[in-house]
């Protein structure tokens, strides 16, 4: 999985009908602290989500396996919100 | 997912014989405001889009979850047309 | 699906059963004029292609849905061979 | 599949159901020798790991085919610790 | 499919159960002569490979379609020894 920070979100009407109702977030991959270091992506939100979130994103065929992504042409989605991330005995990342 | 500008098409008369009647457009990535930034792909449409729209695509077999790319060998699959992007509560991007 | 250019071909005796009798063709990834780009890679041909050639290759579990790759260990197919590429409204590649 | 070094964990309170009780570690992946060099991503435990170790992870669906990770939605599974890694001819790597 | 060479193997004591006796290789994307150029990654053997051989890799779910990496948590199997390569007409690769 991927650790993602949140950072927008996409409006599309015209759209595959399984993703009817969806939420499509955008995300970005960051550092093991937190810090948005790589490239944008659409996740689909399952876990309630907003903007400003450390998330985890899981990929590909696994991005399927939850009651709200199964069988969809989604290949991302938020499957957790990070509470905190700890490196090496250290705490680097605390949700405020 | 990722957002994609579509840029052109492809013409293939020798094909898989399951792609009869396909269309394959050229998509490049793009970052969060839809500005192209990455290298093309060619995904099969799925939900009428042209060039110049500003779309999401599934790849891999998030790509053959659709009713027109099942059981195809296709690995990237245009799912939506973008109508606009928000990032940290401003709107980066809306068709025109 | 990636434009690819096909550079050259494998021979390999020892190999796994179920890909006796496949030609396993070099690829290299192009950008969207059909120039190579990108590093090689190694694709079952199902569509007749030769060196020189400008192709579609589909991957991962996509790669095995065609006839001839069907529950084969490969991960990349050339599913079309490429008449022509537009870009932008302009033709940017013609086969020859 | 990667040579990663197991750098910390994550805690996350909301998440999909099926990942209750898993233990997310973060990684990163190495070179040969064992050097951390690659970007941080997450994987689920599945042979006890710790911080420190060395191991190896499989991805994508491939992720899934443990007893731990069937049918969830992750992507990253540690499923071997790495006594020792031999290059050459020579050992690079021996657990301490 | 990538070319790669392997350079080394791997000792992993405590593994997945279903990896008991398998081969575990390290391997180094080549270019398409033959010369090491990308990243390590480890493979399961399937045709008995060894350090030096230049090899043909399967990733993802098409590295499980072998008889000995099936539901098995593996993302990569080497699938083929390579004899030679040959690019644009020549002969750019011949095992020794």
């Amino acid at each position: 999985m991927l650790i993602a920070k949140v950072i927008g979100n996409t409006v599309a009407t015209i759209k595959d009908p399984k993703l009817e109702g969806r939420k499509l977030l955008i995300c970005r991959e960051t550092d093991q602290t937190g810090a948005p270091t790589g490239k944008p992506y659409v996740a689909v939100d399952t876990v309630n989500a907003g903007v400003g979130d450390l998330v985890l994103t899981a990929h590909g065929s696994s991005g399927r396996q939850t009651d709200i992504t199964k069988d969809t042409p989604v290949d991302a989605v938020i499957m957790a919100i990070i509470d905190s991330l700890q490196v090496d005995g250290e705490v680097v990342f605390r949700k405020s």
